[in-house]
């Protein structure tokens, strides 16, 4: 099932696309990361429970990566990184919220690794609107 | 010692709760976590080192677990929980602290893993006002 | 190459020197980490990519570390950690950066986790004036 790595994500890349694609040449489909760095550009999501959509917004200049940690499993049979993150401006202030395609790397470091077991697929839940794993429903814990 | 794991926390439950139960139901005592998600509701505790109290605040809304990393021990014969995190709203501005109970699931993808060696556990500390892994004190690690 | 391992960090101490000496006693040269504690007084750096050059600030007071994350490498053939961190005042306000020397522990609680395979070296990056892995830059992941 692959192994922990550590990895320098190219200059100028996509950093969700970078992501995704770390686990999946190491043919890693459930597993864990966290990445420190630094973006040139940034695209935050929020979640709207009420309207189901996502408000996203762009961020240009050069922000730290404070922290970003999130998860990889599977969506429509391909690999899904699903991640958050919180960045701070050159004033040490912070904006945080969910990784949307378009932000561009200057510098990002990754520590991926993988999680045995069954790999979780995401499905589509009505009742909230987004992408989840089916045991996330409480139905399924009981 | 069991294995790491990747799981969807149940909707409508106790954030702090939900982690220790997942870790407890795996009989792992000693470990690691990050969680991404979304909150309903947060209570936020900030510790007072002069007072030793912690001073708790509601956060009503919707909040992106922006980020959410913690450690699994013993306190009082029981797995412990502690947890820091990072919340941002709609409009991706962050808040941060000490994970209390009270806060509300919407959506929380935990990830755990179990860490080798002896349990350790937690003990109260005269001196900071808080319950501690006595390595923690200088003495000890000397 | 070592194991997992979750220890509080001695207070008073250099919060960066602590994490970096936790790693280098037990030889693990390649690794990642994840911290929770509250700091009695912090410096942060953000990196400005047009001067090359670190903006420091001290923030002095109590903040609870909401976040922190790194990983572990060689850099001059001594053990190196590179950090990110996000901390929380009284009024659960976020403030984040790259952790520098000078930030003092009042509580730390360490998860490290060695990453097998080669060691990766800090090497200087004329272009982006930065210590990073050589992977890191684009030729190279060609």
């Amino acid at each position: 099932m692959g192994e922990p790595f550590l990895v320098g994500l190219p200059q100028g890349d996509d950093l969700l696309a970078a992501v995704t694609r770390s686990f999946d040449e190491r043919s890693i489909r459930k597993g864990a990361f966290s990445v420190i760095g630094l973006l040139k550009k940034a695209v935050l999501g929020c979640f709207d429970p009420e309207t189901h959509e996502y408000t996203n917004r762009e961020f240009v200049g050069h922000l730290e990566i404070a922290s970003c940690s999130g998860n990889i499993s599977e969506k429509d049979g391909e690999v899904f990184a699903h991640c958050h993150l919180v960045l701070a401006n050159k004033e040490f202030q912070c904006i945080g919220g969910h990784l949307m395609p378009g932000s561009v790397i200057f510098v990002a470091e990754l520590y991926g690794t993988p999680v045995p077991g069954p790999v979780p697929v995401r499905l589509f839940d009505e009742s909230r609107g987004l992408y989840l794993w089916p045991a996330a429903s409480p139905e399924r814990q009981s």
